[in-house]
């Protein structure tokens, strides 16, 4: 059994991307420039914003954090949509989700810039996706992609079933899975809480990527000998032996599926530091589409 | 075993169409417009075009159809898309493909205005279709929903297999099966030529949709009893008996596995009506956008 470290395996890439950086910015007036706009106080979110803008100062990049009060409005939110759209000193941003309710996600999401959305969620983005053109790929799903890739997981022709069918997470890995590319080529089926008889697929998956956020709901007797597991969940769980009181898990049930498994990403420490990499990889995308650099 | 009789199901829809034309366009200055460009002297784009002009007419739209010969550039082109994109007395254009191959297709999909894209093979329709939006849907996917529909054939929680990812057809109806709509909630598995041991996928499905351009590929030993099989494949074969020389076939093999099917739909007769039908069904909803009409 193979533990995917996707922590080390994203520290790699920040690697490559800092030489990169390094390389490039010289022939150029400016780095790379990632912005994120953080709206509220979701303590989640603070985390995860600070957690994007100090990869971004680690490899080289500008960034620029823009916070705003819980209460502002959808129209505030878009002139600053609109505002990052026009910078040309900004190769991509990010909108931090999720957003007040009294604003239209929707909305936002679409006054972004494609050509700026490195988040990967503009529809013009995720249907380029879809049709197989190059574009930013959505994070998560880039992140497995870039998992398969690095540790040499040989998809095509095999059974992969996606539990999940998120709009960040299921349904576009599962079109990126079965694409006629490399990695790729996999025959995908998508489960979702409609699915019936959910063993019968799972027991015959070569590979299988989870993505439901129920704690620890995949056990050893739904999965055969030899699978890959890509583990998107993570759960937080009561844990009364430890100091914080709760524990981080997979929707997999880590210790029990493990064994029977080729591969396995373990959660915290798998899927999740992936994330912030291919916001990286779309952000000096941009910024070399912009300069026109091969 | 019910054949789906999608000659008939669109004439009932065209039928329903005028009926909305003739009540909406008495309170407008015009009717609900529909515009075709059709580039070069392929014989079947010929009669593909011809008839979704003749369709427009049985049901009071107004149409043009702009012909260009075969050497047109593909700047004359895109001249022609942002002349209909800013007609506002256009609803909506379709630009027939195959286009010669000196023009890029992807260039020309892109030009079009999207609130224009009737045929839905823009990429922010697709990406709008894949994250469960409002949207132009592509015809032949969108012309099955509608089938199953008006069939009144339940998918919710059944296992459904698309053969062929292609994406006009295969990619489109297996995200659109899975969506959580009506119809949809299916779990869905999409098979393509890497597929290995399709037979084991296509002998559990309760649903196939094929679209692989085989003729006579499926056959009774493939399916189980009871299956839906929805046939996208019209292939030209050998009739000797015929005094046209040929015939028209699915890539199911028809007189094998109807007997085993619940429902299925013939090739001629089946799923290409209701392409057609839905262009309009796109048109008709975009004029009713412009109009602001519910």
């Amino acid at each position: 059994m193979t533990r995917i470290d996707g922590k080390a395996l994203s520290n790699t890439i920040k690697g490559e991307i800092a030489a990169e950086v390094k390389r490039i910015s010289m022939s150029q007036q400016r780095p790379p420039h990632l912005a994120a706009v953080l709206v509220g106080d979701d303590p989640a979110s603070a985390v995860y914003v600070r957690n994007k803008v100090t990869s971004c100062e680690k490899i080289g990049f500008e960034s620029t954090l823009i916070k705003k009060r819980e209460s502002t409005t959808e129209e505030e939110l878009l002139e600053i949509v609109r505002e990052l759209n026009e910078d040309k000193d900004v190769d991509g941003f990010i909108v931090q989700l999720p957003l007040p309710k009294h604003i239209n996600e929707h909305r936002i999401t679409l006054a972004i810039d494609p050509n700026k959305d490195v988040d990967g969620f503009h529809p013009t983005n995720f249907g380029k996706m879809a049709q197989g053109l190059p574009t930013f790929l959505p994070a998560t799903p880039f992140g497995i992609m870039t998992m398969l890739d690095r540790y040499n997981i040989e998809i095509q022709g095999k059974n992969c079933v996606v539990l999940g069918r998120s709009n960040i997470v299921g349904t576009p890995i599962s079109i990126l899975l079965s694409r006629k590319a490399k990695p790729g080529n996999a025959t995908v089926t998508l489960c979702h809480s409609r699915t019936k008889n959910l063993e019968e697929y799972t027991r015959k998956a070569d590979v299988i990527v989870i993505a439901l956020g129920i704690p620890n709901y995949l056990k050893a007797d739904m999965v055969k000998e030899g699978v890959v597991i890509i583990d998107v969940g993570i759960n937080r769980i009561e844990a009364p032996e430890r100091k914080s009181g709760y524990k981080l898990v997979g929707d997999a049930d880590f210790d029990e599926v493990a064994p029977k498994c080729s591969f396995i990403t373990p959660v915290p420490g798998g899927v999740g530091p992936m994330t912030v990499t291919s916001l990286l990889t779309n952000t000096l995308q941009s910024y070399k589409n912009t300069f026109k650099i091969q």
